[in-house]
């Protein structure tokens, strides 16, 4: 199991973090997904690591934007 | 048809004003809700307006909190 960690961006409130979760969650091979709001942490843990363009591809589909990588 | 106008207060994004405008609309005789982000304001156009504790309830409900009335 892999934890692979970034940086979300514009995330307000809960539902913002509910979007993200969704969008990252459907990603293949992914286990878990946490997401802080406060610091915009994404943690994802999976057995194989999603490829950071899914990650942002994601997370834009979510409405919002790594801030890293 | 009469319009009602709140302010409430909490909202932060698009998914915020989506749950407010949702609670609200499904009180008796709610034709129209309309939410503005930025400043919080709530219209309500009904044929016979909801009461303040009803309007209160739907938008506690929702996760926010009115800030007059």
């Amino acid at each position: 199991m892999t934890q692979s960690v970034y940086t979300v961006t514009g995330m307000t409130c809960g539902h913002c973090v509910t979007s993200v979760t969704e969008e990252v969650s459907a990603l293949d091979g992914v286990q878990h997904v946490d997401v802080d709001l406060p610091t915009g942490t994404l943690t994802i843990t999976s057995d194989t690591p999603p490829t950071t363009d899914d990650v942002r591809a994601a997370v834009t589909e979510a409405g919002y934007e790594l801030a890293n990588a």
